[in-house]
């Protein structure tokens, strides 16, 4: 790993793009935090940043469509994945209890991936933040019993909380899966994963002609989120993940044909991915 | 039309719910309004209301994932469709001028699709309600300059409000897709889209197989939004939109096949699409 490469992401430390991002590139690397999704493509395309992490989907509430439509404005790569098992806590000032909170401070994924939990405390005045670090951060300094943050416990330990309740969301299996992100598409013969954006004519058949290509070849398609074309009321982008590598002639030979029967279309990357 | 029966939605008049169950079911409908997306699920399982009306796509900002899940989660038909032209204004109560506004409280979605006029205001705080008409019903009972709210011309008309920035959002062709839900599934000849959600085995070529069936039969895809199996962490439910009549031969073949290759099969229903 390269130690002069800085590495931006949303939130504050204890967020869990930033246990992600260290996951991915190791402790010891340079880290550039920002308060907005968009603020990592920006920082990368000032060259403020050799890489952002960003999460892309969760495995309970979904893609993060935000990242998505970022990922093709800016035109960037998609170098590498992590995924991290991702439990909430409701986590307050130090002698806090249950009964003392009337408001709580998250990220707004993080109240519904607490959702049941939640629904036991209707009274609870529920405010969304920008991160789950940013809302621990902001209770801590507050200062008030009144007020607790949905957090991860690396939040709590940094930010000097208690957890009053642990593991609060619903769903056990409950994963973030983040990318990393460059300004250059990165080759190697291991990697495995296939990241593309394409938009289809409106006709029928046409979505089709483009997933052919892959049954035909045997790739597997692991992942199609679909987001509105804006100036075309009901037409799509479509994302699609596939395993494989550009290296290899069926792979190129898919991506070429995907290419030919798109009207848009644009490598989003090939990386490894994290199983 | 049958005014005996009730229709329900989430939101108050003036609210663009109520405004594409008007327009699907005339102006003389008993309306049962309610405060969440799944209470209008509930009243229709306890049979308060014969059939509910709901948001289930923008064309800015894409799929309602909500509405998705609890599609599902209910086990209700879709029965019919109606699209609405959806444009924003910032409203406050008579007199208010844009430099007395500090507060402005609407749907995240209104946020989203307004978000670049937002953005040369950065000093406003943005609060979220649920509903862009409770969001100017609430403007209008707190009777304050400095609080405004994003909501409809005819919400504006109803809670006595000034429109003080008219057509805010930045995409004009901002169309929102809303979809009749009824306890049967309801069959007609000339009915002409169809709706299924299916899962498929993580494996390769097992989404291609289920599309292949529209292709060889030349149907025509509108539409796939995938969602999160909640207890298989990146394994998808696949919502399907395509062109048909499930009277016709090809395209109950093409439903049969689909149900025999997946994990997991659910008509949603056939309807009228609206163009």
């Amino acid at each position: 790993m390269d130690y002069t490469k800085v590495v931006g992401y949303q939130g504050l430390p204890g967020s869990y793009s930033e246990e992600a991002l260290k996951g991915y590139f190791g402790e010891n690397i340079n880290t550039y935090n920002v308060s907005t999704f968009e603020e990592v493509f920006e920082a990368l395309n000032e060259k403020k940043i050799d890489y952002g992490v960003l999460p892309i989907e969760n495995s309970s509430t979904g893609g993060i469509k935000e990242v998505y439509d970022l990922l093709r404005k800016y035109g960037f790569y998609i170098v590498g994945e992590r995924c991290i098992k991702v439990n909430h806590n409701l986590v307050a000032i130090k002698g806090t209890k249950l009964e003392d909170v009337k408001e709580v401070y998250s990220h707004s994924q993080a109240f519904e991936q607490s959702s049941d939990f939640l629904k036991e405390h209707p009274e609870w005045k529920l405010i969304p933040y920008k991160n789950t670090a940013i809302s621990a951060n902001f209770v801590k300094e507050n200062g008030k019993r009144t007020k607790a943050s949905i957090a991860s416990k690396r939040a709590a330990k940094l930010y000097d909380l208690d957890i009053i309740k642990e593991n609060i969301n619903h769903n056990v299996h409950n994963y973030t899966r983040f990318i990393i992100i460059g300004r250059e598409l990165e080759i190697n013969k291991k990697f495995d994963k296939v990241s593309i954006v394409v938009s289809t004519l409106h006709k029928p058949g046409e979505l089709f002609k483009v997933l052919k290509f892959f049954a035909e070849k045997n790739i597997n398609l692991l992942k199609i989120e679909s987001r509105p074309v804006l100036e075309k009321p009901w037409e799509y982008f479509f994302y699609i993940d596939f395993q494989g590598n550009l290296g290899e002639d069926y792979i190129k030979e898919a991506a070429n044909l995907l290419e030919k029967s798109s009207s848009y279309y644009k490598l989003l990357g090939n990386y490894n991915q994290d199983k």
